[in-house]
């Protein structure tokens, strides 16, 4: 993903699924959200990082002030507790249409910023 | 929109439909917006406002620091720059899929926050 704006930080925005059958459970998780997840996302250089829902559509944005994005996903994922998160997430979600073929949470490309 | 997060700043996310066949216009205008569109916007509150594309959808978010979200967006309208600018990006857009009557830009649930 480009960075944007300023020094060091990247505005990355994502967008997937919500299982409507599940969206109980995703929208009870989300309310409150477990610390040690939370944690790890600050840790790893994540913040002012939202979740919004339209229709079946949930809409990702956070700001990374990391060196590597890459490198903090790989940290993330390497994390007990988010694993054990995303054992409950996961079956809430699936890809959004027009996902690429192994995309989970897709990519969305950046077209305007004003700071 | 409920506000979210800092005292006195809102989160405000929406989400609308690029019609494939101004995708161009579009991105061109986006990619080089007028000075005074966004300075009233700076004027009234509105900062960090970023929009990502997802196959034909726009996705918005932005960070409002005034007062009146309404009052803010009665005195954008009020423009004749924005007004202007609108008269190209408006035939670009239409509502996206599941929006409610009359709505443009269909504001979406805040239902995740980490600051």
């Amino acid at each position: 993903m480009p960075a944007a704006g300023v020094a060091g930080v990247q505005r990355l925005a994502s967008v997937i699924r919500l299982r409507p059958e599940k969206a109980d459970d995703y929208l009870r998780l989300h309310a409150e959200p477990w610390p040690e997840v939370m944690a790890t996302l600050k840790r790893v250089g994540v913040g002012n990082y939202s979740i919004f829902l339209h229709g079946d559509l949930l809409f990702s944005y956070l700001e990374f002030s990391g060196e590597s994005w890459e490198d903090a996903q790989a940290e993330i994922a390497r994390d007990p507790d988010t694993r054990r998160w995303w054992a409950l997430t996961d079956p809430c979600q699936e890809p959004a249409p027009g996902a690429q073929p192994g995309e989970w949470w897709s990519a969305m490309r950046p077209v305007f910023l004003l700071e």
